[in-house]
């Protein structure tokens, strides 16, 4: 049985190959695998060690992958001056502190959504990583999905008319947060992020309400409103107290109507001719409707989490800031901060500067 | 062909039936057909006249019932001294003065929702029902819509544990009234009055966002949040502005949740053994889960307007103060008024005293 | 309350209007109140006379109607000079017998589906109709349905390239008919009658599998191939015994492929771009798909069964051969013999000559 | 960085761990990454090489998994004695060959379905399997699926009385496959394999039909059905053809009906408490129906590849038969034949001795 490839041979655990981006992975939990899996299938990046406190969750990475060294310290892998970039995937009170750090090391870095934990540490992440010329990336996840991209290009397009004003409802049961944080800065980074691609400028203001059943003073259930310039609006429903699991977008525009449906299999997104307009030509206040054709067009599907890995990748080898960087990071936090106050002050509009 | 049969016989037209209530139609629009054609099928109720000031909408009537005496003045119909009960079906506007005449005239009064155009109108004709001793009644459909009184059984019993919140969907596109109402008055009373009833009181207070998008100063989307005794929240959310039609609410409870999607033919109702639980024993903040068996309990469907229709008559022939009384009537308004208030104050929280 | 309109005041009951055609219908079951509902729509048509054994059935009908004679006799509607037309909505069994003393009588008939209990019958009652020069028509519904006219109009158009298959599924509990017929004869005319005006013509022969479980000869599952010039296959699913309702039709062509869904409320019918072809240029054994848009045409809804009625009306005022004749009637007959004999012979193939 | 776990130590590449079932998969094309991924998350299996004819597959596969020997040649692997058992995951027409060179060096054989070409084959492999004393699987699925188990064990309860038919629907575009195999060989084993699970014995005989629409001689459409004692019928509807994914499963019996819906995310399972039975009191025809509520059984999800890898796995270890024996493929292989023999004769009855 010599016949092993020859691919196979030169790969000695854990040796330098040129133009090969060597990862370090800081939190191996919900997300972890999904991350290891993905970024393994990036033809120039290696995953070469994950850390993470809990030493259990760790076991069934090793039997799978005996090469990646694995370690309960995180410095472990700041220190590895062998070591790249690496991907932080850790509760959001930590991605301060260890993307600090990760920076300092001269590492390249990527957090999960949200980038942190205030604004205050996001422009701080930010400023690291121009004085250290180092790539910082987070990861919001959706605007690396085929049908939220479908839907930009669309907007962009014209064809959908004048933005009326975009609903999204993300719900479903739990998964409550250990760290404190309400389901706002858990799944409406999701939407906001999606929105503020697909509008392409920062709200005028923000209000919210919340409500929490489940933990006392930690929201489980949420309303947010964005209002942008030109009397455009989004609202946002977030839930982890629901029957079923949501995830729907509906945009709403002068001319067409868009839904987009992540849980659908087959037919994610809908572009419906349909419209409401004034009839100008009429005496009596009198609307006319459109209704006409529902196209759902083919959107060849890759998985945003692989899109996502490799866009990183590259923006580290071109040394381009990345589509999602540290600026589209602190906008998100900008809004879940604003949201927080709002609720705060039941309901009040957060005037954003 | 001798053998007409005997009923058919004794039913010279507009001859008074011992028993039979007589019913007056005042505004034969959208909604007229339906009212018409529900009455008739009520065995004790009969319809003897219809109103409305656009003669073409009566034609059609005309020729399938040629026995019902059409007019475009609803003066006509209060004149009648044989007209025992009127059906008021025109826009909200109009509703106080055609209810109050039809009650100083000496009618058993229904009113299409919401029951007139603020909380003073209600209660004025309140009063006047009260002195007249007559029935009052507004056309909270949902209230007899066999799925609406299943969910309420299911919380009555105790199943689904403590109340937590209700979400409400109710959007599609249109139709635009051409009475300058927004989109709260048009569709929310369905929402309001299903809620009160599965509740069982009134909200502290009410919460309201609204944007308008078509016509200038008329919300054609708008969230609503009530807040309940107990911090029990209920939030809807209305639209004429929506590609596809949803009528959807979520019950959400501590043991149990419940869906109602109106729009389902055969599974109309589910209810989901479902939680989240703070585990209370956990050093941790720790949340349990339960995911259990969902049913979709039978309901035998009979139309709610049929349903509607018959208690009207009911309560003319028993005298018993309507499931939908005025007070009813007056307490959904009561809702919209302070929707309106907190729209036009960015959101604030309108208590109701 | 002097303002009846002009129009119910002429309405003397039972007088004769010019160029009106006055109908009697003979059975007034599960269908009849939907056919007197529809009949009375179309404005140049009156219903004058209904007949039903049952005279429970018959009750309801006068409280509404008081205007329409009720008899249990048909032979008093036969014998009514004044009556131009009979609609025969009883079981299967009667049709022949029925239609031919409508016929007899000088009346045009329109017979529910299936035309008659046998393809002889059929023919029998074809002639008498052009000796007596009457219009006899069939109500084949669904030749009236928007949806199917749609696909027709997309089938001929060319769009979806050459017709591979059509497979329909047409399940739900009940309902068992009491005069002994089965399955294929309740429910497969639908399919049927779709399918032929769909293709354009009949089909070379005919095999069916059925089996009986509630009631001992009585299938109540049944599936049916209908082989076409061409190579051309149609299968047919039709069951009175399954837990949900499914009215489902696929249209498999070689560019694209159509879905007919009738119990979806807004996108019934659904074109999707996709299709299989041989790779012909390939060495190998290659199939190359094609996985494009999908659209839901936007399709104008209007009650099929009042655009039969109205049909039925204008052909006997223009004396012109209705779309759903005899012969049609008769091809779907044939059909339903055939398939009842291949059951018979265990799904051998019945050739239709 | 010296933290690397001690599990991780210990795993020199291809070194014998005791107790570990080291496997060699022959085939990796489509289904084989799954196949990897779920045998390396066995605990106690190991996936130590890897042959496939076409060398850039294996490509992707070194990059992961560096540990794993990657060949050309099949032989490779049947003489290194230090692999335990062999996954064959190729097409049909080579299965015998490969399954029993494996079993003849002494391996365990796990044969993706169905198990070979014939029965004739089938039967060799078994005897062969014997004489060695070596574990032969076939790689059914579906009998390892929680949702399929769920009603297996429904049934078995006797919750749904008496069964009448089960309805299978398992239609998509292609895949085609290049061994010249028609849809009957690719996609029907997974219907026989659950309904022979469920029913738990052979069909008294087989009848199918097909239609080649893309590749001459290949059926890509095809209905096939299965006879049971008793009167209980199985139908198989499969299609390469069509518009949209279908994997349904209906299950009617004399007291409930079950759906299975593969594809459904949430809701897989339904149980409806709705029957059709003869009233054996009444003078005539009469069946009464019931329509009770409908349940869905939640069903802990677990991935019935890595369900069947494990079954695999423990049935080496313990030396006991596994669920799907050779034995198990031979049936559905019979079918499989008899369905071909069937089209052939214009389907005939193939009665199954």
């Amino acid at each position: 049985m010599a016949m092993t490839l020859k691919e196979a041979k030169k790969r000695k655990p854990n040796a330098r190959k040129s133009g090969v981006v060597r990862m370090g992975i800081i939190g191996y939990g919900y997300w972890g695998p999904n991350l290891v899996r993905n970024l393994q299938d990036v033809e120039s990046a290696e995953v070469v060690a994950v850390s993470d406190l809990n030493s259990a969750r760790l076991k069934t990475l090793s039997r799978k992958f005996p090469s990646i060294r694995l370690t309960s310290e995180c410095k472990d892998i700041f220190r590895d001056s062998s070591i790249d970039a690496v991907v932080i995937a850790t509760p959001v009170s930590t991605h301060f502190m260890l993307a600090k750090q990760a920076l300092l090391s001269g590492k390249h870095v990527f957090v999960e959504k949200p980038l942190a934990a205030s604004v205050q540490e996001c422009r701080a992440l930010i400023e690291i990583a121009r004085t250290q010329k180092k790539t910082l990336m987070v990861g919001h996840t959706f605007e690396y999905n085929p049908a939220v991209l479908k839907i930009s290009e669309i907007l962009r397009s014209g064809e959908l008319g004048r933005l009326h004003y975009i609903d999204s409802v993300r719900v479903n049961l739990g998964r409550y947060q250990s760290d404190g944080r309400n389901v706002i800065w858990d799944l409406a980074p999701h939407d906001i992020s999606i929105i503020l691609h697909w509008i392409g400028h920062m709200p005028l203001g923000v209000s919210a309400w919340g409500q929490s059943f489940v933990q006392k003073g930690i929201e489980d259930v949420a309303f947010i409103r964005l209002g942008f310039p030109g009397g455009i609006l989004a609202h946002i429903h977030v839930s982890w107290l629901a029957p079923a699991k949501l995830r729907r977008m509906t945009v709403v525009a002068s001319q067409k109507m868009a839904l987009y449906d992540d849980l659908e299999n087959f037919e994610k997104i809908k572009i419906a001719d349909r419209s409401a307009q004034l009839n100008v030509n009429s005496d009596q206040l009198r609307v006319d409707y459109r209704l006409g054709d529902i196209v759902s067009p083919h959107v060849d599907f890759k998985e945003p989490l692989g899109q996502e890995c490799e866009h990183f990748i590259e923006s580290i080898r071109s040394g381009k800031k990345p589509l999602t960087d540290g600026e589209s990071g602190a906008r998100v936090v900008r809004i879940l901060e604003a949201s927080d106050q709002s609720i705060k002050q039941g309901g009040k509009f957060i005037r954003l500067t």
